[in-house]
């Protein structure tokens, strides 16, 4: 019963097999492969139009180097307060966009309103040179409180950005999952509202280690070669990166992928609706969902086997929590089995 | 006939192996695993004492998080011209530790000297604050030159290091060809010489992506987490590194495979001394040697299949080239075979 | 009628005439005088103790100095939301200290509470490597908000800052104005209790342009001459900077000054309590006074040429405000004269 | 005897009144008086077109900025070895330019030539990324050694630049020193012959702190003024910079007193060619001479009571040195007296 955090599983069978295929031979290094070319050739197709791709070792160095593309001096990076970059980075984003700060914006189940994004920027007026000045604006899909920002959600949010002449980044560290919840393609989801640079993650969704930078506009490119490569991200052997992400498209393997795992995080979403002992803080909409459980629940949970995050709750869940409740946050992921979540279930 | 590079190769079959048993389940992430443990319990075996390890995906991470973890205002790290960190990084480690400057130490087959070494360090005598502050030495073991430094010469440049109050750095790329080399153990070639810290490479030698940065001094070990981390370095799925150096020391492979790469360069060495087309540079200390070849003799042998780079020749080395000769590298790997040194010194 | 800014101002007549007579004869550069060390002598003395002095350009240069001095990776300062160096820097601190992140904490009046600062600290456990470390707590003394910290708050803010391993930074730009009002002594006000590094401002307070950094420990003096050079605040000819503390200081210019425009700004305070067109939304403890004046009022103010800004206001002190009534600043210096004063209180 | 630098001198007494007449009065901060705006015009005038201008308080500072102002991710800076920004600036172009590196060329007198420069932009072919790329060139007007290019080398050396792509930046700390020499006007020494960005240094030439970064591209002005105040090199009081300023174009006494310090040097150097104690290394082009004098003679001189510093030579100057003879810096400054070069050549 692990539902921890995606990263907790391996990698998908299909995954290592495509690494394994990988292993023999010679190739040119340094993300000149034919396979690096290949894989690249990939993304333009599933995104519908040419994209720059850059192969990276980690989420946090995707959304870095994103921000540190698009840096200005005295730079404002405008993001939900619970966003990765703005929590779980170890301000990895202001050393790699050197001098910039992230301000946090607040909004209902980790999605920031374009009401609220138009008064924090507001908050910068041009040529107030004290305050610094507007840089970024960057949402993560599916955000980190599990929900998925609808197409309309974007686009309303992407009118606030171009007004006020930033780029738009979506850290798409579960990207897959909010694609398969909202029934949409890449490109809807990203470009054609709007999205300027994307972090697109498969670690979580069945790989062992492949994230990718993708530029919409293409003209960017060449100076990200060169940031990815003064970041320590410029894999010697990065065919392997690109092996994996081969086996990850083929067949569309990454979407069945995603919709197993969100297939199991609704079958225990659905299962704590016809319970009294615990109930979610917010509807999911990928493959983690909040849920608020009595504590002595929790307690027999955890002597069950069962792993989870305690998670802090903000002021308007907690101001629906009792005393003896908790705020846990419960991932599924590709490799989690039906009978762990029914086993979950009934040890509720 | 590949002798471009030894990342050009794939990855050894038993590390492929290592890497698809660890697949499934699931397991804490960002190195907590008990995989991890595992492998940082093993580094402290081969280097007969603690040291705190830390696992990284490139070599440019490893050296520029050791340069970053030292890092002084006005600091001036002393490295050899053509050290790896300072030609071929695109200024990672000046990043990384920001506000750092590289100064370039001549010396004859890729080694600094002593002597130069004293020079470089006296033009920044102690408080002319204008100059900025020594803060580092960098050697490469073996060096950029495919020669190793003997145990003698590594402890004669430690105590130009120590007197001038600075910690000492190993880029250790290949460290397992300069080890396998001397013939000689890990812990002689570093800590007991006088090494403070040491980038340990897998990758060159055999896996897809191994690096690790190796702390003889663990009180050191605290600031590292967070530097690590800030830098994008921290893998989620850690594991998979830990996997491949698992498999990477299990029954000594590293060492058999630097063996073998030795072996294939020096076969290659030992025709070139029965030949009037080539002649070393200088003689090799592991998998990589430098020749002067005839032109037209580049030429035949590159339209016969074989992959190699010319080189810059320093004045020294010039000055015994002819015109019509060229600097070439030539680089073995575990998986180069004996048939590829014997049809390339057929077509030579 | 300028209540724009205390920084309007030009600067005291004995600061001017100081600087005139060190305009003669040639001395060491770069800080070495003995106009330099005669003048860092009186800041030991000042302080009763052994203080490092770096004299600077700026302010932000001060505060931005002093957290590069004390940085860490993924290092996070806790700071008012309306720190100076929070809002009114350009992310210059963040700049100095690579990386590091300011965390607004929240506070009545310009000041952060022990409470406050417990429960933001708290948000980063000790280990927790992607939440990043605690680096150092920043207090303004006097606040952005025109008051000032008791010693006793001091203390207590200190009590928490040093049981969380942290050093504690005084933005002192307004230092003069905040110690005549509570009548004690620089000691008592700094390292008594438990301040740890002083941004010390004299340009606000009568000079042109004299800050300086007080470290307390002075055995971290000698990296900051490095870091002083490195951030391009190294005078050449510094002892005009110098020349200025020395007026500054001599027969207490310094509180003298301070005295009077403190005064200058009770005295406008003390108007408002006897009209019923201005109110002050919390008691000043400086030179600065934020006051709560009807739209209509402030026009007919502006009208007759006073000059100072609108203010932001916070949500607290919004609920006491009417609609047509705005939060505005009125700054006070040495060189508001009592005749103005009274005119502003006249036209309103 | 005072020839260690001409920042030991102090301020001219036009200065020192400039600065007390601006010393009354209320003015807008942060250089949006009119005094700032004054100024900022009367550059466009001396330059004879549009120019952006940012008074800042070092040379180390405009240097600084102006390499920031134009940085690229592995960027690589084109200087002398000599260069003040890569042996005297404590690494603040490396910090200010995060992640840059400077390159140093060699060449004679403190000039690069058109020959070593070209060969050392080609050791960075365009997308070889791990070398990094081209990024800017900066020249020292009048150079560290003294002399000065001609306005034919500056076009020669520029031509190499822009078909580099790249920016070329002067170092104008003894701007006028070179302008006098040449006799020539700002505009032909500067944008006429490429020059792109300017450091114009006024502190070493007669006042207390004055430079300016000037921007012959104005539609790069926007970004600086961020950078700038990143930099904490924004003065509140900046209208103090500018005073002297004012001071320094009024009826060119900046010509004046550079043409006096001129004349001092050259004062000095005619004395060497009638003496058998002391040589030139080169001829001055500036207010700085490098003499070869004997040992013994130097010690005599120093217990006399003259001021100067040893320098280190470089090989080709070395080569016509005896062991018994040192090269020294002798610097002349508008202060210098006759009567000083006479003595000083008296006791020769």
């Amino acid at each position: 019963m692990f539902f921890a955090s995606d990263n907790w599983a391996g990698a998908h069978p299909d995954i290592a097999q495509s690494l394994v295929e990988a292993t023999g031979g010679f190739a040119p290094a340094y993300g000149t492969s034919t396979l690096d070319k290949r894989v690249e050739k990939t993304f333009s197709e599933i995104f519908e139009r040419d994209v720059a791709v850059f192969l990276v070792g980690t989420g946090t160095a995707a959304n870095s180097l994103a921000l540190a593309s698009v840096n200005r001096p005295g730079g404002q990076v405008f993001c939900h307060r619970e966003a990765h970059i703005n929590v779980d980075e170890c301000n990895a984003p202001e050393f790699f966009a050197t001098g910039a700060k992230l301000v946090p914006v607040d909004g209902p189940a980790g999605k920031i309103t374009p009401d609220a994004l138009t008064a924090a920027i507001g908050r910068f007026p041009p040529d107030f040179v004290h305050g610094g000045q507007p840089m970024a604006v960057s949402i993560t899909q599916a955000t980190e409180a599990g929900t998925a920002y609808t197409l309309d959600e974007i686009a309303a949010l992407s009118d606030v950005v171009k007004n006020a002449g930033m780029p738009l980044h979506m850290d798409g560290a579960r990207f897959a999952n909010a694609l398969v919840h909202l029934g949409t393609s890449p490109a809807e989801m990203t470009w054609k509202r709007g999205v300027d640079i994307l972090s697109f993650g498969g670690t979580k969704n069945g790989c062992w280690c492949a994230e990718a930078l993708v530029l919409f506009d293409t003209s960017k490119a060449q100076q990200m070669h060169f940031l990815r490569k003064r970041s320590a991200q410029l894999f010697s052997k990065s065919r392997f990166i690109a092996a994996q992400f081969e086996a990850y498209f083929r067949d569309d393997l990454w979407l069945t992928l995603a919709r197993h795992s969100n297939g199991m995080a609704n079958r225990l979403a659905n299962g704590f609706t016809t319970s009294d002992k615990a109930r979610l803080a917010w509807p999911t909409g990928s493959n983690e969902l909040f849920a608020i459980i009595r504590n002595d629940v929790l307690k027999t949970l955890r002597e069950k086997g069962a792993a989870f995050y305690d998670w802090p709750a903000g002021p308007a869940v907690k101001a629906t929590m009792r005393d003896d409740e908790t705020l846990v946050r419960l991932v599924t992921s590709f490799a989690t089995r039906e009978a762990d979540v029914d086993a979950f279930l009934s040890a509720l």
